[in-house]
């Protein structure tokens, strides 16, 4: 039995996310399942490093799967650069050892998120951005994410209902880079909740827009109650992109 | 009457090119025109610089229209910014002295052609740019975009049937540019003739995988035959960057 590992990018636009749904065809999960049965006759489950929310784009996703098929890997590029969409793509294929497992072996991952940051919209980026026409307060919005940065119990930052599992995670890494009208948000953790990154967004946005404090940050952490936290900014914006192993 | 320039960025995508076919709604400057008869109550015809060709995308289209309206140039730029499709964006609108016609004073325009020129497709830059899996001669391709500067008959770099008009234009720059996987290439000139940036284009990359060569270009220049060209590229690579006034 082969392991395969796979690097994939794709474009989140038209798709309900990562997961497959029953027999959705709207989901990457189920396209890249569709094409491997294709490809070599196994209806098998691939595992994905995590999920990715409808519209949520990638850049490097990671995911494997078992297969006793004797297809080349380059065979399989192929396959998978004919018959899956335009708007997902393999872009890598790699034997592993049988134990390797993608979600389990992940040890962190690196989001971005993009803002479109003037008055005049994009018709460019208008999937690939959120639109804020607001000046921001760029100062505060850089303390806000030194103030992130680090180990705390990010629950107040997550759409998650009660669980058992922790909640405590580490950022290593928070920082924003202008480019033209572009901001550029890089998040690097060991993990990261449900809608943590999104919500953690919004409340960067607020912070800049004078919405909310830094205080209010250490407020979110103290009282874990999400609704401290500033809004689930939308999905359009957000690329995952790389799971480190 | 005033006479208000206004300047366009839109993903061509979704369109049948710049120029009103009828009343189909299907067209940029239709979409425009339905707006401002929204607006002003005015069933009026905009001016473009130029045609843009389905598919083809734009950062500065240039028109301009006549309007009796007393709308402030701010409130009319919002009310597009409302009314128009997210992938149609008038990023500026200016007062013009009444003579002022965009496509007759129009002094040049600038073109970019992206190429995305690696084996593995993008997800993101399907729609615009032209994925070329090959290796290119990156030394040929440009020897070759210096012969096809300065001042030519570019008839047989065209999509023209018969003519009487002048086909003489004159290529000020035309360079490329290598940014990861992307050959960004700039066209700039007095004008362009129907598909002569798109012709070009295949041209030099049949120069740059060696199915063309460069004497090839001056047998298009002497011949004015367009079947001697390369192929007309995909229009989604074509952005009209810029026109000059």
């Amino acid at each position: 039995m082969r392991n395969i590992k796979m690097t994939i990018e794709y474009d989140g636009k038209r798709y309900q996310g990562w997961q497959r749904l029953g027999d959705s065809d709207k989901t990457i999960q189920g396209k890249i399942e569709n094409i491997i049965h294709q490809m070599t006759g196994e209806k098998l489950e691939i595992v994905g490093s995590g999920r990715t929310d409808a519209g949520t784009h990638a850049k490097g996703q990671v995911a494997n799967f078992k297969t006793e098929s004797d297809l080349s890997l380059d065979d399989m590029l192929n396959f998978f650069h004919q018959y899956l969409p335009q708007d997902i793509v393999v872009t890598q294929l790699e034997e592993m050892p049988d134990r390797f497992h993608s979600r389990y072996n992940a040890k962190g991952k690196q989001y971005s998120y993009y803002v479109w940051n003037q008055r005049i919209p994009s018709a460019f980026y208008k999937n690939y951005s959120m639109h804020v026409p607001e000046k921001l307060d760029m100062k505060k919005v850089e303390l806000a994410c030194e103030k992130l940065k680090g180990t705390h119990d990010f629950r107040g930052f997550s759409a998650l209902k009660k669980t058992k599992k922790s909640t405590t995670r580490t950022i290593t890494e928070l920082s924003v880079k202008q480019e033209g009208a572009i901001l550029h948000f890089t998040f690097v953790g060991d993990g990261f909740l449900h809608k943590m990154v999104r919500i953690m967004m919004g409340t960067l946005l607020d912070v800049g827009t004078g919405k909310m404090s830094l205080e209010d940050i250490d407020q979110v952490f103290d009282t874990k109650i999400r609704s401290n936290a500033g809004d689930t900014v939308p999905a359009q914006g957000l690329f995952l992109d790389e799971v480190f192993y």
